[in-house]
């Protein structure tokens, strides 16, 4: 019998939104359920006696493997939308478990977290329950179960109205980068090329980049400037 | 018995932190329970079949008497930190309950919410545990119970954080102000005196006020400007 009801607190959920950068493109990592072709984000319960950061970030490591990760609360789902047991019981099911009145039957408040890695970095693997876990191109991604794309648009508004306060926490890019590399970050969030121009005079407004010296780069005088995030941001 | 289990879901609750303002201080609404010196934010449960915006809503228009408030959600606290299972078991014997097992003393996953509001405009009333609801200066809190400074003072950081884009929710202003009101609510807010002339320049800045031809009046010349905020913002 699956997530015994004493260890867990009912009602209450979580899920993740697990957006993946390296120099291009924004993705997103999905699991898919075994035999079903359902897709959802990866999610789960908090133990009775477990604070809800922490599991999250368990959560997260078991079923994707994914550890260590910088994850920030983004909201509540508390929709009557979102209470579909059929779902859940499919699920169940798919798994040789035929429950009636099971608490995961139940309707469950979601408290969705977000994260932003260089997914260069780090090899998701799928947990027990699930077929395949993958990265998927944010404007590719599947229709997912119950109210997970909402879940995942919502990140992207609350990543995108934040990205000048949040850039230094995700250890997306090198020690030092250039104004492109920084540029590409935000195009690919953003879902839209920025003007090079106005871009630079809005970063250097921020006033939390530090601007180095050229290096000597074989006599090439069109070699960019190198950039880092200022100390104690 | 108050609030039956099987209306309600377990393990989920919410907190309102309401934040007043008059032209001059930052207030909040804060109640006090029957006999117990013990001071609360209005919060509650969610009801089975009640979505969580609507539980919320409800919930501080019966402990509180205020209607029709635009809220919002901020963070959702989920420490281990927050259980404490006395305070609601002395809340409910100091009404004559004596209960063991009772839903109620299990652990609890709060969503925050806050609203601002002009206090002249509402008569706060408090609910049949409240002995008493009322405004209090942001810097004459009490201390209140559980965490509820500590989700207070998150809100507030919210609160001041956001403030630029969302003070046009919070009908805060007359629907013409002079520079001067507008600054007397960012200053409340901020905890700080804004400088008059950067203050100025931000807030035009921001793209969001429609300045107004000065009125004849009665031969000044110094009336000041008035401001709208613009339409369809």
């Amino acid at each position: 019998m699956p997530l015994a009801k004493e260890e867990y607190l009912s009602n209450i959920s979580y899920d993740s939104v697990i957006f993946g950068f390296s120099g291009e493109k924004l993705k997103i990592l999905v699991l898919e359920y075994h035999n079903m072709q359902t897709f959802a984000l990866p999610g789960g319960f908090v133990k009775v006696d477990e604070p809800l950061d922490a599991a999250v970030s368990r959560g997260l490591s078991e079923r994707t493997g994914l550890d260590e990760i910088y994850l920030e609360q983004f909201h509540t789902f508390g929709s009557m939308e979102r209470f579909n047991p059929e779902v859940m019981q499919t699920i169940l099911e798919a798994q040789g478990y035929f429950l009636d009145n099971h608490w995961l039957l139940g309707r469950f408040i979601t408290v969705g977290y977000y994260a932003l890695i260089n997914y260069e970095n780090v090899v998701p693997k799928p947990d027990e329950l699930s077929d395949s876990i993958k990265w998927y191109d944010f404007d590719q991604l599947p229709k997912l179960m119950m109210d997970h794309n909402e879940i995942v648009e919502k990140a992207l508004e609350y990543l995108r109205t934040h990205l000048d306060q949040k850039l230094l926490s995700f250890n997306l890019l090198p020690e030092r980068f250039t104004m492109k590399e920084l540029k590409q970050v935000y195009d690919a969030i953003l879902g839209e090329t920025q003007n090079r121009a106005n871009f630079q005079r809005k970063m250097l407004g921020l006033n939390i980049l530090e601007r180095h010296e050229k290096l000597y780069s074989g006599g090439s005088h069109k070699a960019p400037f190198s950039y880092s995030f200022k100390k104690g941001q």
